[in-house]
């Protein structure tokens, strides 16, 4: 059996006074009701004796605030590269003393909806709405009008209707040309990865502004899926073809890995022969040798700020795009002398 | 503003019927009741066109039971390689039509015993116990005589008073020395990493048994944590020293990265001069080339089996140890001929 709750009652029996006057002490307002100090004393030595805790669910039904907020996600929770989101978001919420639910829909509608419908009947005080992947979403009609954050994802149209937290994908891409161009790199700078979705297509857009700026282009693309292995072999054809680039800026680290792979056993070495920069700054990039220079995703600032403005001080709702960070590394050099 | 919550009474009023009778039909208690059929007909249309839904939270109050759960853990939630832990008992929490709470402690009693003061204001059912690496605990004061299952580690004692659920690190030991032994592997066979957790020391035990099972045993040991630069420098040092092993088992897909490095570097050939064989089986062991060889750490299972525990049919508190099963791929080969 679970230990019992103490209650009210037994607190005020133990200090020696009514229920009502148990209460005020406990709720802070003795001065208002002229409770002496002595009893307010005793009441509140009771209540730490007892072990009493007030009953939040019954102080909920009252105040309609649960002081409790949920994560609905398509796969974020058991996303490998996201835990740091979660945890931004747990530490961020118990700043603000709420305690966080967290439940995955894995990208089905149906499920989503008896999700939310789940949380609703709890009655979550706001929720957070996250996308695994950086895209664009239509918001749930059951969220509408609910105080929602939406979480490394944004709906399209003008003005956006709530606060929407996403990595500035433009500006990492940015980064990443000027980062080689401030190595001495002008010609020769070839992509690697399809950009495909939201975030390829944003790094895409930086990288060319970025060698835009600098008088110079991208040399060419090298297109694969964002895996090491489709990574590896598209690498490994372009060279076999003659392909001799100077540097080449990975879409994300696991294709900078298949890169590693296919530049090793063709002989090439990083960074004498072939600069590399990659995106997201994962595990794996500090892990590759050389160490890989990568423009990181900052998780634990998703989850914290998304939190942040959830619960913080209102504000009229926008699209926070949070700077991504070059991790210098070992894997840029200067451009070998031809 | 939200919108707003239908109440019962307004859906009695859509219906023409009293509030209590709406109350017997939502209840399902309108045989009970002598309830006319079309008067529950029109009860449950008004409640649908309402979107009527229950006030859990005043039920909870009554019957005391939220249907929610919580997960508290250490760093299980932002581990990169647990996310599948959090989805298996996301998926097993949903199929009992419970929710999930998380909260992390990162470790420290203080943070602890408020994350789970405030669980147990907000009347969680039950709790799941989660460390991130598997270990001997101590179970908080506040979770005895709770409804409780550990989740990744146990306590120590003859005999538990919650359940536990853990990986079957012992007979993972065991199996990563048939696997070797299946190849024909008998001397030669060296340890990457130093065995000093719980998850290490069974697994070397494990190791141990099986070899001797087979008539040989471990050749020695190359120390170093279970990261991929101190094992690519400890494997280093060793082949520079005149090592020349017949196959490594590496405590972890970390330690087996960082073996490959240095083995590479040493111009030693994967499987041909040397087989690798590692635990965890986390994303990494299938992006090496070649492919890793690994005893995977049964993630998911964790997760759904600790809520089974919990909210499945009541069972007597045991220590259920979840199997850990060999991924083969490319990293073993036949001894070379010497």
């Amino acid at each position: 059996m679970p230990p019992q709750r103490a209650t009210l009652l037994q607190v005020a029996q133990r200090a020696g006074v009514s229920r009502s006057t148990a209460s005020f002490v406990l709720a802070g307002r003795h001065l208002d009701m002229r409770i002496s100090e002595d009893a307010r004393q005793r009441v509140l030595r009771a209540a730490q004796e007892l072990d009493y805790r007030p009953n939040l669910m019954a102080r909920s039904l009252r105040t309609k605030v649960t002081r409790t907020i949920a994560l609905v996600s398509d796969t974020l929770a058991s996303d490998p590269y996201a835990g740091r989101v979660i945890q931004g978001a747990l530490a961020a919420a118990v700043a603000h003393g709420h305690l966080l639910f967290i439940g995955e829909s894995e990208g089905d509608p149906v499920i989503e909806e008896k999700l939310i419908s789940d949380f609703l009947d709890r009655q979550v005080d706001a929720f957070l709405y996250a996308s695994m992947s950086t895209r664009y979403v239509r918001l749930p009609k059951q969220l509408k009008g609910r105080t929602v954050v939406l979480l490394n994802c944004l709906t399209r149209g003008p003005s956006p209707a709530q606060h929407q937290v996403i990595p500035d994908e433009l500006a990492a891409g940015w980064s990443a040309a000027t980062t080689l161009i401030e190595s001495g790199h002008r010609g020769g700078i070839h992509l690697v990865g399809s950009p495909g979705a939201f975030a390829g297509k944003e790094r895409l857009a930086g990288i060319r502004e970025g060698l835009t700026a600098a008088d110079t282009r991208l040399a060419g693309t090298i297109e694969c899926d964002w895996w090491p292995e489709p990574a590896y072999e598209a690498v490994s054809r372009a060279l076999a073809g003659g392909l001799n680039p100077q540097a080449l800026i990975c879409l994300n680290d696991r294709i900078a890995l298949g890169t590693y792979q296919a530049l090793r056993e063709a002989g090439r070495s990083i960074p004498d022969d072939v600069s590399v920069i990659s995106f997201d700054d994962s595990e794996l990039a500090a892990w590759l040798r050389p160490q890989l220079t990568s423009i990181s995703l900052p998780h634990y600032q998703l989850g914290w700020q998304a939190v942040e403005k959830l619960l913080g001080p209102p504000s009229d709702p926008a699209v926070s795009r949070l700077p991504m960070p070059v991790r210098r590394r070992d894997s840029i050099g200067k451009p070998p002398v031809r």
